[in-house]
């Protein structure tokens, strides 16, 4: 996209995660005017010029934060930037408090932490620890949660389930604007690590296309007699299938991905059976991924889930104005 | 140990894996006179030599097999050899054939493949494989069984589950000489792809000992209401323990550790359950992962396990006079 555009714009917007840093203008509306996808994720900032004493030395944040949005500011000054994600960890910008779960959604705006730096102010959200049982911890998804609840009417609803797939998916549930409880569970990595560094890779081949059918036939087995004894036992099968000459190589990463997929989504269900609850289910989430989550729950007794767009800008757009750094009446929490 | 040892041998038996080969010298009455552990895995044999026209080539098996007992069949030309393991893999020296379970242990014996050479031929023992539900296979592990098994007067024992803890654990039921039934957990493995590979190993150090206490900790979790998310989601309080403060860093790794062989023994505790039975247990394997299970299925109401030696070793000697390559009416199967 072309920068400069003449359009005005209200927020600066940025998603600042491990690996990359996602920045946003939106206009008095929230409607995204520009977006920018850089590589600076928090674990990967550009290094610092050490070229000659002129040039006072900027930090890998500032030199990232320049290249996202340096331009934007200074054609209009006076915008305010607000930022989610791992950027507000230990390893970030400046560490944002955890919030604890349960909590009022509305809380979060009020509770930004405001990294004081030369040019503007960057307002950085706090991410959300949930202390009770296993403790349990997210950034960066509760500005997604945040989009899903505020950008509907339904923001009150009684019980919604929402479903952020990952590398570490997020199942949070939400009642009446309160997130009350959320589960991790490190699907996507563990298929990484499975696949990369374990005998479970050493038979698969590359696949021209993904293959749906034997997805669905690892999704299935979680629920099946053969699943009883758990995914440490099932994912072997993988393997097994191949040297038995009923699963081709080809077949074989998609199959594993049914199977921790399966494995998530069982769980699930059990988990919301157990509780008497069959909440509303909204996704968000990568498009293909969700298809897959999709099945899962379809195959689980969990029904269609609705899907929702750009929760994350959504998000942040909806802090900025429960924060006050943007007026906009139309779209304001009550 | 040293070699060329005057005592009469009666048998060289080779525990031939992936990662390693280990070579046993053993006397008339099975005992163990001679051992060599050498580095030549499957996956890792020396490389044949290339240095000139009068050396004949010899293969990476070859030469493996000459470190590992050249001398002791030039001392004993007519000893009989017997190998298991990986080497009777599509990958190995020469495939041999799985057996089908349910099998009568017995038949093994019978069903060696033999590696035809210039010298004394090599008698690889076969693996077994499970074709209902889920496929599963072995190759070595049906050693240990028949180790464990006629190195007892009770081969024919109603019910044993014999569990071999490692890199891949398989829990193998028999009853009355016969191989049922086996479940394969890939727990070691996983283990070593989560701390190697993925955030978890992030966060760990290293601790001087064990921290058998946390080990416990993590052991419990798959049984309590917190563990019902199943392990894709508890393996991530290893690090959320960690970033409340609740876990050191040199304590992750055996509380992660717990997690899993927790998970896996639950599990297995479970389909016992919903079989209806309580089959006296045997454990064989290395001390201190043993240690380990033990814990574990003392938690999770399976009582304290027998614990099996040398069942490689015992199993190799006793398949070897149940093939007829060696005479030992002592202690022969009737």
């Amino acid at each position: 996209m072309t920068t400069g555009s003449p359009a005005r714009a209200a927020l600066i917007a940025l998603d600042w995660g491990t690996s990359s840093l996602r920045a946003y203008r939106l206009d008095a509306d929230g409607r995204t005017l520009d977006t920018r996808h850089l590589p600076w994720g928090i674990m990967r900032l550009p290094q610092p010029l050490q070229d000659g004493a002129a040039t006072a030395a900027l930090s890998g944040f500032e030199l990232a934060f320049e290249q996202a949005c340096g331009d934007w500011l200074r054609a209009e000054p006076s915008l305010p930037v607000i930022a989610c994600g791992m950027v507000g960890s230990a390893q970030g910008w400046k560490e944002a408090a955890y919030l604890d779960v349960p909590v009022d959604l509305k809380r979060i705006g009020t509770l930004l932490t405001v990294v004081e730096r030369k040019g503007t102010p960057v307002h950085i959200v706090p991410g959300l620890i949930q202390r009770h049982g296993l403790p349990n911890v997210m950034r960066g998804e509760e500005t997604q949660v945040f989009g899903v609840l505020f950008d509907r009417a339904d923001a009150g609803a009684d019980s919604v389930l929402i479903g952020l797939p990952g590398t570490h998916s997020k199942w949070v549930n939400a009642r009446r604007g309160r997130v009350t409880h959320f589960d991790t569970f490190m699907t996507g990595e563990v298929y990484a690590a499975l696949r990369g560094h374990t005998i479970l890779g050493r038979t698969m081949a590359d696949a021209a296309s993904a293959d749906m059918a034997a997805f669905e036939r690892g999704l299935k087995v979680a629920g099946a007699p053969a699943g009883r004894a758990g995914v440490l036992s099932t994912i072997f099968s993988t393997r097994a299938l191949g040297l038995t000459g009923e699963l081709a190589p080809e077949s074989q990463a998609d199959y594993l991905s049914g199977l921790l997929i399966g494995h998530e989504v069982a769980s699930l269900a059990d988990m919301l059976r157990q509780q008497g609850e069959q909440p509303r289910i909204v996704l968000c989430g990568e498009p293909a991924l969700c298809q897959r989550y999709i099945q899962a729950l379809r195959h689980y007794g969990l029904g269609t889930p609705e899907q929702a767009q750009d929760a994350t800008e959504r998000g942040l757009w909806h802090l900025a104005v429960s924060a006050g750094l943007v007026a906009s009446p139309s779209t304001a929490i009550a």
